[in-house]
């Protein structure tokens, strides 16, 4: 799951305050007994096929590297019977995987996305190779040590944790999916869908070349629905299933003063002070409660469903623990809950920066003063209409917007000048928790967790799920299985045995119990 | 004239838009006729008095150095029959040196001001020693040369520069006054005023004993007026008298968010993000007018008296040539002129600072931002009264104010904590232009200039004139001299003989004429 790296580094290890205990040899019924029995019997193989794959160097750059990926897929997949094609937008680009399993009966045809590749691994501090997968006694802290897999006798502790690059993010569902076959079969239960696997091979690098490999091969892709398998399970170790997630817009503004930076005691009062402006303008962006001040804005905002409403207020309480544990004094939206206000769009001021503070300040005027803010989207916003509003509200109260860095005749001629630089920007998907397939998939993955898997109507964050909605037109449903605590993108990136166990009942239950 | 050095660099240089033509070889009658020919009779020996003052270093913090110019100093003017004093607060520390010198009959005491100490030499970029004083042809640039003095034969272009450390700022003022005494000598004219100049030795290190020297010499301090001769003249170079100068005051102010950077998808518009409250707070605090929005921030303001105003009216049109070379699309004060601003008080932004900007930014809420201020603070505005109400007004606005980096529990238990930190500030000092000795110091000055100096009530820039006031309860008028294009503080610090000429003519004119 693609964040950026510090977006990722941000996350990771921001909310823990649950524990969660590990459900290891309860008993359970039906396909899930089933499941886990094959599971106990085959603990050491899992883990096996799991760390062979990790051991090859996977980051999307090195196109060799990933065709090696692409190759150990493609054996794993035709031994079970998959018929396997390779999609690349184009010679020497990154391939997807694809996988195909027609069922004898089956109506529905399910695509299950994962992705192969990795984030790159130069920075310090890996206690062990990225690329040589080790399984240690739990996450890393005081007492955790190796385990030599080979001299355990009996099934191994379920908080072990496999540690090498992309052993979360994203080859663990992979699998986990390919286990769960396994143990349909070897339960003598067949598919209850047409199966499909997709494994993207540049999805760390920005999936560059996802949409045009989607729309060659629309026959191929065409499903009832996707399920997109990479992701973290929710912070409180519960499993969850979301349906959504935001888009996102990034935007540079910049504001001007005098050209060169000016004495405050002789200029100021006089020459506009940018920071000054900045403060102003940002003011009247948003307010202190997160409300978006832009006219319009909200225009496009598609009202939440019964359902949506519903799955929000059954969100688990996080709300108390977050604030202890990144010392809020307040929050905004005057005491709403977290989720609700991840379903309304958002203006995040990432950063100000004018002339100096504290020791470097001079008593001057400064010459400029910036602002960088990213935008998250909700259905049925687009960035173009995000940009176009933004704009409007801002040539309406007056500024004069340029694309680069104003010349002195601009700066002399315009009372405001402000610079616009928008950046990376998607819209938001959601698919409606009300349609049939959305209730099967929740119906089947709380069957599998033997109770209530977190649903969530949208991620506050922003993962391309529009690329899949919007070119295959197909409801798009997320169901992540590995730890909260991955390290993903970071060092050490690590997986807990349980939740590869937990992802292999779950996609069991989504490949042989599925049907709307 | 301190200022610090980047304001220094940012003001020097920053306006010149009218080259002012050299008055050399004019007529001119009464005093200042003689006193003119006396200068043109003897400028190589002028120019040599200065220089080999100039060649003594002289940074303030280096006191043996200081003791050297003292002793110098010491001789000049005993040399001129003046009774002279060392005042220095403790042993070890830079001393003032006062000079004294009665006139028989004479009614009025005149203290002149100047200070021998200059600003440290280190940067790089001297094109000659900072104590080997060197005249050049011009300022430095194309075709300037350097001139050897002892060849040259007739009158010294006025047009030509001295380049050494205090060249302008401030030993000029130094021998202008000298030899204004000894051109109404050699004239046959008494002074009439009781003459004492007075000489700081640390100015360029912010004074620090400057009030104890005051307050331990009240008695030998004893005057009518003081006439302070540091600073330079009115960018159009046309000589300017100023009546005042504004106070100044820092403030740093942090204000706080969640205790790490948090994922703006995941947290946005829950977490109160601080670079947003910070906007608000500042535009709180200040219009883009540069109006000053907290309550009672204007009560302690001394109205203008008529004269003032008269004389703010009629200050030398800047601001078309200002806005043109600073490229100004609009000003603040909804067109009000630039001198009239500057007798308001005045709340700049100094910097701007949250997370990152542009490539370095990141999807993320920052955990501080920081607003760095200066206030210009006009009479009767105290520092004290300042930050009351500044704090006031904050409290008043639910922010909880704290002196150092609060620690989790505080940020956790108020909903809007702010750091607080005020820095360097002292009061604003006006002397009245209607007072008779107001008025008697412009009329000579007009008269010496055969012309009308530019009346500036108040310098928008400040200069710690209320040490002055406050402590010695005497009028205080600003009466400078040297070129505004001097470099002061900076490599290369020159001064244009043409300004020492008239220096001369202006210090004669108030020792021989002044009377009230």
């Amino acid at each position: 799951m693609t964040r950026g790296r510090s977006a990722a580094a941000i996350l990771a290890g921001a909310v823990l305050f649950s524990s969660g205990a590990a459900r290891a040899a309860e008993p359970a019924a039906g396909v899930r007994g089933k499941v886990r029995a094959y599971r106990a019997a085959h603990e050491k193989e899992i883990v096996g096929e799991l760390t062979d794959l990790l051991a090859l160097p996977n980051v999307a750059t090195r196109v060799a590297d990933v065709e090696k990926n692409a190759d150990r897929l493609t054996e794993m997949l035709r031994r079970r019977g998959f018929e396997v094609r390779r999609l690349a937008a184009a010679p020497g680009t990154p391939p997807a995987v694809l996988g195909d399993l027609r069922v004898p009966g089956a109506k529905r045809t399910v695509v299950f996305y994962a992705h192969y590749d990795g984030q790159p691994v130069g920075q310090k501090g890996w206690l062990s190779g990225p690329f040589k997968p080790v399984v240690r006694t739990g996450p890393l802290g005081e007492g955790v040590k190796e385990v030599d897999l080979a001299k355990v006798q009996g099934p191994l502790n379920p908080e072990w944790r496999i540690y090498a690059r992309s052993a979360s993010d994203d080859k663990a569902p992979i699998v986990a999916l390919l286990t769960a076959l396994d143990a349909l079969r070897a339960s003598g239960i067949q598919p209850s869908v047409n199966l499909k696997l997709f494994l993207e091979g540049e999805e760390e690098q920005g999936s560059t070349h996802l949409t045009e490999i989607l729309r060659q091969n629309l026959d191929l892709l065409k499903a009832d629905a996707w399920i997109l398998c990479d992701g973290p399970v929710h912070p409180t170790r519960r499993m969850q299933v979301y349906y959504g997630a935001r888009g996102v817009a990034g935007l540079e503004l910049t504001v001007y003063g005098p050209l060169r930076p000016l004495h405050s005691g002789h200029y100021g009062n006089w020459a506009p002070n940018p920071a000054v402006t900045l403060a102003h303008l940002v003011a009247s962006l948003r307010d202190e409660e997160g409300k978006i001040l832009i006219p319009g804005f909200h225009d496009d905002v598609r009202p939440l469903t019964a359902a949506e409403k519903r799955a929000v207020a059954a969100m688990p309480p996080v709300e108390e623990g977050l604030r202890d544990e990144l010392a809020l004094g307040r929050t905004e939206g005057s005491g709403a809950r977290l989720q609700e206000r991840l379903m309304a769009p958002a203006l995040n001021v990432r950063g100000l920066r004018s002339a100096e503070v504290g020791e470097g300040a001079a008593n001057a005027i400064p010459t400029e003063a910036q602002v960088s803010i990213d935008f998250r989207l909700v259905p049925d916003q687009t960035p173009q209409k995000v940009r176009d509003r933004v704009e409007s509200f801002l040539r309406a109260e007056g500024w004069t917007l340029v694309a680069e860095a104003p010349d002195r005749e601009t700066r002399r001629t315009h009372p405001k000048v402000a610079r616009v630089a928008w950046s990376l920007d998607y819209p938001a998907a959601r698919t409606d928790m009300s349609l049939p397939v959305s209730r099967a998939v929740a119906a089947v993955v709380d069957r599998a967790v033997g109770g209530s898997a977190v649903q969530v109507p949208m991620l506050g964050g922003s993962v391309p799920m529009y690329l899949f909605t919007e070119t295959l037109k197909v409801p798009v449903i997320g169901v992540p299985i590995v730890n909260h605590d991955n390290n993903q993108h970071g060092i050490n990136e690590n997986l807990r045995l349980q939740n590869l166990w937990d992802g292999i009942e779950v996609f069991a239950g989504l490949m042989g119990e599925l049907g709307w």
